[in-house]
């Protein structure tokens, strides 16, 4: 294909941005974490380093207009953003808020935008600092810049881990991409299941405080948040990591209700678990020898569940090992791309 | 009219700021300026105030695609932000780049538009740290947050102006209004002409080192950068600074490719002047006791000219005085509103 002609779609998200990821740095004398990472990191000072991140949610690719309530879109909006600083380990501090308004919105729903994100905001202590506001001549566009601060020890980046380290997920698996099929009426169900699995895609909490934990503790060695899907999140650990990694099928963390709703159905609630994307969950690796105390720390505060559900190794690319011990090895890229998936 | 049934376009975008501007504050301590000045301001960390700012740049509201090269678009995208931490006196460090890409465009298009912005971001040493990057269902979306920093006791908000203190403005005023006439084709003139008035629209200079100086000197009271009109933006100073301002319409520093092509038209240079956007001149008030100190700080580093256009007033309200004397009093409201005036 002639290079010039080559577009965004023939590139794919992932491979555009390597491209641009040269000549970035300038004046690099506090930079400590550029592009490729959740944040980027900075700093330090006061011996604390600044994290910042920042996150598009549009209409028709990342939300649909008339299937979620504005209170939850501007919820879950803040909530993308705060994910990226919880999968360092942050303390979230401050956020700006960027709109493009189609100029028939009415002030009604975005005064339930608004809601929606200083709700969240008020939950982990966030200020909503400022932004911009424009008009659309397309649909509603969200961007969210979040920015966060850590001590430097505690930072945990994607490219930490080691063969050997075990692999741990909080919360549970696939239930957001469930809720996403119920929302789009590609499937429905008994009405007390569906709330939890559409609260799941449309209200995420941001996993602040286990990432606060586990950063401090000190026993982790790379976090993630289970954005794209965990085989491609956890790509991303391998990659910047420079091993691979084994996951036990058997030990993926499934909700009742999504494995309620698989029944009878040709659904594999593991596939959603493995490929489906928003989870929001963070993904973490430990060394064996802090086993015990990563656990333990788990087990007292509280916080949340989780679950070992795998291993990290020296042979390259994520492997799915089977209920019978059958090892397959998974394209990573079959988690979400959005140029390459095409429907966003 | 109903509250439920009001949109957007019947508030206009500084109503709909000014409506969102209450419990943005959940964890203050460390806030200095939230939402309504140029950046917000940060700190103080090791001596030094963190400045952070976000522009949005929408395809058929900001740029039209056909009509300005990638590179300049790429350009103007940092440009915009920039200028805001010039606007404040900071010096600009990091820049994060979320883009909404409409799947068929060409990757040789993106190349181009990341060479302007890191071009841009070389030329003032600032690192270009990360983003996100979507796919967009409509045109293209850009929006550009961007962080600088400072010393504490020198940033220069828009409160700060008393009535008395002198008014300037740094270059000259109406170019890049007048070039965005010539690139709707609404005008045509001279190619030497047109050039620099479409270089004045399409690559706009971020006006960080006169900022600097400014900030550094300690003469100046407040200072603001010309986005959407000298009128408009005056206006925010003295809203801010609770006082009024009149403008000298002999002052005003007009190019002379400007005057060259209103010569003979119906067009009067001046009115481009007071209402014409996008000059990204910066925009300052200095008491008459620091005049003979930012005349010669400014005159001896020959950062870029500037003019004394006027003074603040006690009476509220902005005025135009002109040759003859006559005082018109004008609603800043006419510079420019995203919604209020339609078409962006």
């Amino acid at each position: 294909m002639d290079q010039q002609e080559k577009t965004i779609e023939d590139m794919g998200e992932f491979g555009f941005i390597r491209s641009i990821m040269n000549n970035c740095l300038h004046s690099p004398e506090d930079v400590i974490q550029g592009i490729g990472d959740d944040c980027a990191v900075m700093g330090p000072l006061d011996g604390k380093v600044l994290l910042f991140t920042t996150d598009l949610l549009i209409e028709d690719r990342h939300f649909l207009k008339e299937k979620s309530s504005p209170f939850e879109l501007g919820w879950k909006a803040i909530a993308v953003s705060l994910s990226d600083i919880a999968a360092m380990g942050g303390r979230a501090r401050h956020a700006f808020v960027s709109l493009a308004i189609p100029s028939h919105t009415k002030i009604a729903f975005l005064n339930k935008l608004y809601e929606g994100m200083k709700s969240l905001c008020r939950r982990y202590g966030v200020n909503l600092l400022g932004g911009d506001t424009s008009s659309s001549p397309g649909g509603l566009f969200i961007n969210v810049a979040a920015m966060g601060e850590m001590a430097e020890e505690e930072v945990l980046y994607r490219k930490g881990a080691s063969p050997g380290d075990l692999i741990y997920v909080t919360g549970s698996l696939g239930g957001s991409a469930a809720g996403l099929k119920l929302l789009k009426g590609e499937l429905s169900c008994r009405e007390e299941i569906g709330k939890v699995l559409l609260a799941l895609h449309n209200h995420p909490e941001p996993r602040l405080k286990p990432g606060r934990l586990i950063a401090e503790s000190r026993a982790a060695s790379a976090m993630i948040d289970v954005s794209d899907g965990l085989l491609s999140d956890l790509g991303h650990i391998c990659d910047a990591s420079h091993a691979g990694a084994r996951i036990f099928m058997e030990l993926l963390p499934v909700s009742g209700e999504l494995t309620t709703l698989c029944r009878g159905r040709s659904l594999d609630p593991r596939d959603l678990s493995l490929h489906g994307g928003e989870d929001y969950e963070l993904l973490f690796t430990v060394p064996p020898k802090n086993r015990q105390l990563i656990e333990e720390t788990m087990e007292f505060s509280q916080a949340c569940p989780f679950t070992r559900v795998g291993e990290m190794t020296k042979e390259k690319g994520v492997r799915v090992v089977t209920k019978d011990g059958a090892e397959e090895e998974e394209r990573a890229s079959r988690g979400f791309d959005h140029f390459l998936s095409g429907d966003g």
